[in-house]
Order: structure tokens, then C-alpha cells, then sequence
């Protein structure tokens, strides 16, 4: 690969090719050979993807900061007089859609892998051909949601099965997003479906309108809101209190694999809505109730699960084709998982398959202090 | 100082002078020169210290391990046919009280530094003399509890201002601890007052009687049991729920200092507890409820403290003699701590000072969230 040519093509804060180049790593999967940027340096989005073979750069999508303060941080990270829009965030899998190479668009995880399964699925819900014969230099920053996908199981009341909403749309090589109201009509276009969009606020009304929208969110037990600036270059978000908890009650559902990096985190979230936002003691206790229950109620369920003998992990359920599925059987396998097929059976033409996410800190950690295992501290 | 002597003497693990000694550090403080190891290696106990002038070694107290299961932990911890002794932990200060060189007796923190304030307090509660002139060579290992220490706060009903707890007896050289027996016998003759004794029991019998001592000194807030062999050579420690509540409600009104590395492993004592003890879902409900009650309430009382321009940190307040209490706010301040002293009174012959441990982190942070701050995920 030639690194000064894709160096000065991704334009980042590096003083020399080394110098980005070494944080690189080269993966070859199903014949394809990828050179990937596994976290974010020097100005380059982690999971940003050089395929050389195609001449294609895949700029990873950002990080998106978040505020723990609603009104205080939309006051401090927009300017004054500046519109703001605010988008729903929704709960499901980050993917970047693009057309490089000759088979075809390809899926790309936010840690720069191709998934088969989400390939499979934005190809089949999205109208990609018309899309890129016109924007090929495009990618298209999708979140496939629903109760059955192999990554996320949040349910929404439209979505029966999974789903995509495209959030973004953003030049593939340099990673410039599409204006909000030009990437929506882009969107409307080609019959992308998208996020809701709340409205477009004046600084000074933005945190009353967001926090309505938080609060209608939360009722329904969705996500969050994404703020942006008008060019889509500048974005912030918050989410809801349920999100929280739904958080916390699955990685408590898995304490030794997920509970210790969430934990603390999310507490912090409610702590900062709570004392913004919660105005009498009794709304703070029903919340320092569900966040409790939240922690501990999932947690003493695995003890006892596993104490029953029963194995723990994160359940999920995909349909499609035969093919389709294997090589997402395999891609995760790939990924080190250990995958417990738990049904496979064909349903409407389709082959569907249920399968268990092997918590295995989990699994051995709580099975140890089950045994009277004892820790030194 | 001759490296080759004190290696053969620690008896550690490792094999040669060198490899043991890396570890320490030299500190120079007040005119003492002392060689600490500021963690366990090799063997040896963290907060180990030696002190050259005086040819002493001065072996730090083990790290007591914790069983999170109480039945399989007695049972696996335990030999059958062995008799387990249990004694009440105390919620205080744990330090070892030695005779070296001819100052007379020093209190030496869990992290090797001599504490002049804990070592006025040992001088004055208890009658060293006797003890070191018959026992040289062995350190009381001590708990100083009470509402009124430099370093915890928890009330005890029988303890106004402070009071100390000789809960093990070693030899200062080699860590080999007296018997249970022995030890209790001993602090009846020098009137060292000690931790209640549960009693003595049969493995099979253990955990029905520890589990009701812990109800009992959960009723009363007070932190758990010690449970030890005769020789009291192995023990293990089992904490109660509202000991872990407290530990979470302090940890959260200073967040961002002590409560990202004190939840996970609280809320995993209180879930192997409940999965163990809670026997409906009414009492494993209310656990939950109190447990978020006591995450989040300190918390966001924390957060609108600062905002109203508070300073939040640790309250102590001490008592004792002007130049002891000098000593002590020096000695802090050579901990880095910040410390703010807020009053300073003569009260019945005694200087009495209250201070500030300031939580910094938790300060600095809380103010850049509170002023619009954003986190990167």
C-alpha cells in the first residue's frame, strides 16, 4: 500500500506517514485484505478502513460527544443565534454503508469490520444501486434496530423485526457530513428511512424543547436526542433515564463481562439529569428506586441462573438467507465469541436462528464465588 | 542498609536481595529514615517497613480476603473438624503498633507511614509500656474507631470521641499472629480493649450463626465479621448490607474521587448476598431501593453543592494535644492531600480542630459537567 499517497488523502493531524500508519492493522477476511485504524489517532475516526485493492478509504464515524448538563451544555457547545436540530439517537448497531470495490456495498462495524448479516440487510431494505450509481464518493451512517439483530435487541413499537434509519450521510474519503436539511432531502429521495426529526431550535428555547422531547422519549422507553449544528459538523447528545436503567439492567445481567465498565458511567448520567431536572425529592427517590432495581435485580437473577446450572450471555434472534447467516455465525466466531446455536429452523421461507452470546467472565467469575471462591483486596 | 541481613530475614519469595528490595521505596520523614513497600510482593505485606537506625522490621498487616458466598465460602475456606472463631470487623483505621528505636511506640498505617496523631492516641488509650517491656518484639494490630479520627467517621454507640480495638497480635519480625485464644487472654491482662467475640464453632454450624451475627450487627450499622482458625493464621471476612449501602452513599458524595473504584465491587458483595439470603421479592426489592438510594441521593446532593459554590470533601474533626495536632495536619498535607481547616478551639483542656479533606477530582470534574463540559465516549 502506498502510505505517503493515503496519508496526504486522510488529511490528519500526523506529521508523517509512520507516524499514523503505525497504529494501523492489516486484516485479510473472506480474500479481502483491509488495513484498519482500530481507535481514533491523529484526527482519523477509529475504524476507518483503507481497502487498497479498491484504491477506498472508509472514514470511520465519530465519536459523539455527550453533555451531562442539558442546559448548561447546549448554552456552552452551540453559539448564540446558531439553529440547532435535534434528531432522535436511536438503540441498535452503527453501521457505515459504501460501494467500494466490485462486490458490491459493503456494511462496515464501527471497529472497521464488514458484517455479512447487516451487508445482507441494508442491501435487502435499501435501494443502494440508484444511491451510489449517483454518490459513489458517499457513506451512508446507518443503525440497524429491532428485536432481531445479532448486536442489539431494543424493541420499537414500528419495527417487528429489524430495521434501518439512515442518520447521516457523509463523504467516504474525508468524512464531511451532508448539511442536516440536504442529507434529509437526500434521504426523502431515495426512500431511506430516518430518525425522527424533532424540530430546529434557537439556542435560547433548545433545552425546554429538547427536554420535552427527552421527556416523550423516555416515556416510550427510547433512546435519546442527537443535537447538531445546521451543517451537521458539530454534535452533542443526551439521552433518557430509561435508557439509562436499560443500560445498567444489561450489563448487570452480565456483571463480569459488562457491569464493571458501565457502571460507573451511567450512575454519573443520572446523577446530572437527577439534580438538574428532578424537582421534588419524592421524583428522586422513584428514581434512585429504579436505578437500584436496575443494578441489583438483574444481577441476583444470573447468580441464581448459574447456580441452577443454566450458561448466561446475551440471546438473539436473525432471519435470513441460509448463507447469510452461516457467514455471520462465522464472522462472529471470528470476533472470538463463543456462539451457542440455540434454534435453527426455517420460518416463512426464512432461516432463522436464536442464538446465545456466551458471557464467559460471567459465567466463571460468579461460578468461583459460588464455590466460596474468596477475593484479597 | 545491609540488603543481605534483611532479605534473610523477611524470608519473602523472591530469590536474591535485589528482587525484593526494588520494591521499596525510602521515605525521610521527621528525622526517620524508613524502607517501605508500598504494595504486597513477593510475600511480604504491603505497608512493610524498615527501619535501619533501629535494626526493626515492622511487617504490614495481609489483606484479609472476602468470600462473597458466606455458606460455600465457610465450607470451602474451612476444614472440616476446624473451629472457626468469629469476631466483629470495626469500621475504622487499621494500624500496627510497634516499639522501635527509643522514641518510643509508633502507629504505622496500612501504607507504612508512622500517623503522629494515631501514635499520641495509641500512647494515651492504651498502657504500651508494660506491654513492649515484656513484649519487644511483638506489634498490637489495632483499629482506631469512632466519630472523631483524622481518617473515618463511623459512630459507634459505646465510642463519644475515639477509641481503639487490638484485634491481632504478631510478631513484628515474622507476621506469625498469636492464637485467638492466646491474644484475647493477653489484651484481658494489659486491658487492651478488643472486638467482640461471636464464638467459637464447628464448620457445620458456622454459617447459621455468622449469618445471624451479621443480622444483628446489620441492625445496628455496623460492618461485618472476621472469621479466623484458632491459630488465626487463615481468615476470611464477610461484610452486611448496610456496611456496603454506607461505603456506596460516602463513595457517591464525592464521585468522581472515590465512587468510580468502590461500586463495582460493592454492588457485587450486595449482589451474592441477596442471591444467597433474600428470600422474597418484597426483601430483594426494598434491597434494591435502598441500594439506589444510596448511589444516587449523596450524589446529587454533591452536585447541587458545587453548584451552589460548596466545597465538598471529607469532614473530620480531631482532638488532642496542639503539637499533636500540628504533626497531624502536616502529615496529611505530605499525603498531597488539600487539606481546609474550618474550626479551631480549645475545649476542656483539649485543641480540637475540624477540617476538609477537599475532594478535588470530584470538585473539578462536577464543575466542567455543571458549565456545559462534554465526555467523548
Amino acid at each position: 500500500m502506498d502510505e505517503r499517497a493515503y496519508f496526504e488523502r486522510l488529511d490528519s493531524t500526523a506529521s508523517d506517514p509512520a507516524e499514523l500508519f503505525e497504529h494501523f492493522e492489516q486484516r485479510s477476511v473472506g480474500g479481502r485484505t483491509t488495513h484498519v485504524l482500530p481507535s481514533a489517532r491523529h484526527g482519523i475516526e477509529r475504524g476507518t478502513v483503507i481497502l487498497d485493492a479498491a484504491d477506498a478509504i472508509v472514514r470511520g464515524y465519530p465519536s459523539i460527544p455527550r453533555v451531562l448538563a442539558l442546559d448548561a451544555g447546549v448554552t456552552s457547545f452551540f453559539e448564540s443565534g446558531e439553529s440547532i436540530f435535534a434528531e432522535e439517537k436511536l438503540d441498535g448497531f452503527n453501521v457505515r454503508v459504501a460501494d467500494v470495490g466490485d462486490e458490491g456495498p459493503l456494511a462496515f462495524t464501527r471497529g472497521g469490520y464488514v458484517c455479512p448479516y447487516t451487508t445482507a440487510r441494508v442491501r435487502d431494505l435499501l435501494d443502494l444501486g440508484e444511491f451510489f450509481a449517483t454518490h459513489p464518493e458517499m457513506m451512508l451512517c446507518a443503525e440497524l434496530i429491532g428485536p432481531e439483530t445479532p448486536y442489539t435487541t431494543h424493541d420499537y413499537a414500528e419495527v417487528d423485526s429489524d430495521a434501518i434509519r439512515v442518520f447521516d450521510v457523509r463523504d467516504r474519503e474525508s468524512a464531511v457530513p451532508l448539511a442536516v436539511s440536504e442529507r434529509r432531502e437526500l434521504c426523502v429521495r431515495y426512500d431511506f428511512p430516518q430518525p425522527r426529526l424533532f424540530g430546529r431550535y434557537d439556542r435560547s428555547e433548545a433545552t425546554e424543547e429538547i427536554w420535552s422531547a427527552i421527556e416523550e422519549l423516555d416515556a416510550d422507553g427510547r433512546e435519546g436526542v442527537v443535537m447538531k449544528t445546521a451543517d451537521s459538523d458539530s454534535m452533542v447528545k443526551y439521552t433518557t433515564e430509561s435508557k439509562h436503567h436499560d443500560e445498567l439492567a444489561d450489563a448487570f445481567s452480565l456483571p463480569f463481562d459488562l457491569g464493571r465498565d458501565f457502571v460507573f458511567s451511567r450512575i454519573t448520567r443520572e446523577v446530572f439529569q437527577a439534580a438538574e431536572f428532578d424537582e421534588s425529592d419524592e421524583r428522586l427517590r422513584e428514581r434512585a428506586h429504579d436505578l437500584g432495581e436496575s443494578i441489583l435485580l438483574p444481577a441476583v437473577e444470573t447468580v441464581r441462573r448459574i447456580e441452577s446450572g443454566e450458561t448466561v450471555g446475551q440471546r438473539h434472534r436473525v432471519r435470513g438467507g441460509h448463507d447469510d447467516i452461516d457467514a455471520l455465525l462465522d464472522h462472529l466466531r471470528d470476533l472470538s465469541l463463543t456462539i451457542e446455536v440455540e434454534a435453527d429452523y426455517r420460518e416463512n421461507g426464512q432461516r432463522v436462528v436464536e442464538f446465545l452470546k456466551v458471557a464467559e467472565s460471567t459465567v466463571d467469575r460468579t461460578t468461583y464465588y459460588l464455590e466460596g471462591g474468596t477475593y484479597d483486596e
